[in-house]
């Protein structure tokens, strides 16, 4: 069973900055492994939910994030910053919103956060920054396998 | 704000087994934090998925559980064990079915398993049983809160 | 950089069963990411602290188990069961004891308590049956890796 | 059994900065449960080193974090940010480095390393950022528990 990949067009750009709004949404709700001793979800839970949202949204643009890795691409976290407003509790649902906002290079840029149900409550906000990297030769790619950066341009019209 | 549970029958039946074979079913989905360094899921990780869905499974019955533990009780794991037959790999979609199989005093006990969505592979098979217990005693209960063995019972008809 | 083992004497025996009460100790220190909303640790940490002391054990006997991995072996879990007896709380300071009871065959069977420091509290005991793979035919070995086997075999003596 | 802290001086310094560079340094290992598909330390592992090095940083100053939570205190994170410049593997020892920067109020500014034993590779920086909350209120408070400010004080000197 060979992984496969959508077909390339091969273009050649390397910068994208988001022109527009549009987030990928991504339900979460709080269930006991994801809390500490305070009641709240402990902060480190967060990140399971943002590379959750990640991998759905590269699904949502046709990108299989599995596929991917059987190709010999990785896409890792290279840098991480999140801000705690107020916290998740035990048996809350919530809605998280994550949306690429630019790619350079081989990076990709990502803003995330999670809101309450009804808008009025901002828990946290985060950003990501993703490198595309050659598991073989374990080391950073030049340019985007073609087939990420078609489907990302997708995300991005 | 406080928690309420539905009112209760104040039935007296200890001891209840499930007479049928309803499994409460429950997809699950890999993502990268769920696996190990041989690409598959780690051993730990599926004791996640049999809680949220202990959890699902109790919400559909109309019991939410950060409503229990409001009120003051909690249904911890006292006892589990689980047989891992095949690995579940990144990016694989899986169904998990779990059902109550046997109320005993206090204890609850779960039968559970994940397969692949065609049925033809198990990847788990796991008995899990929780107890009762009053969170401000520290102690185990005498019997189960009135409204989670009503609760609980409208499971089994 | 080539990973090594110590070499073999290809011995052929296939059952060991453990004949003295040697523990392996590992300490274990309950920080706020292994709690959950119950102030107590939550049921699946306890995993991980099992695996830790395996992988020490190991280590103990000669066996490097990342070198295993990078010679194309590995040993997951097949089976676990865990009782738990009493939680461990945020801060605590507890001593797991681990040993390999039997070995059959290709299967590695553990039993392991966790106790208070003055052995009075038994929190959690478990039993855990690891198998040995090979890794690139995704099948379980017909032996142990001999290098495996006659470290564990020093184990009981 | 009431948790107890060290007496205090009652100081009224609200600023300090780190006149040192005193690092508290915190071993670490990296065993199958922290690494994902890639053989690597899935990156959001990285977070419970982190806080277990502060833990550990705060008792060695003579303040246990249990004690602070039993008295009804709490020390969240509030903002953290991460790079990720080479990756931990399977099986790697390294060393943690951590330090108070800076007290602002009731703000608490941790700078983090993780090298390598010979000090030759960096692995991970972070910077953290904890807040002083009263658990029971919810709320951040106006000043440090004077507990904390006394010991955190001594370890600038």
């Amino acid at each position: 069973m060979k992984p496969s990949l959508p077909p390339t067009d091969s273009i050649q750009k390397h910068y994208l900055k988001a022109t527009n709004e549009q987030w990928f949404e991504y339900p979460i709700k709080v269930f006991p492994h994801h809390t500490d001793y305070g009641g709240v979800v402990w902060h480190g839970t967060y990140l399971t939910w943002l590379e959750e949202s990640r991998v759905e949204c590269l699904r949502s643009s046709g990108i299989e994030y599995a596929d991917l890795v059987n190709l010999g691409y990785e896409l890792p976290v290279i840098e991480l910053s999140i801000r705690y407003h107020q916290p998740l509790r035990l048996g809350m649902d919530a809605l998280l919103k994550t949306r690429m906002t630019e790619i350079d290079g081989v990076r990709i840029h990502w803003d995330t956060n999670i809101q309450s149900l009804d808008g009025q409550t901002v828990f946290i906000t985060a950003r990501v920054t993703l490198v595309a990297i050659d598991s073989k030769k374990g080391k950073i790619m030049r340019q985007l396998p073609p087939a990420v950066k078609d489907a990302l341009v997708k995300l991005y019209h």
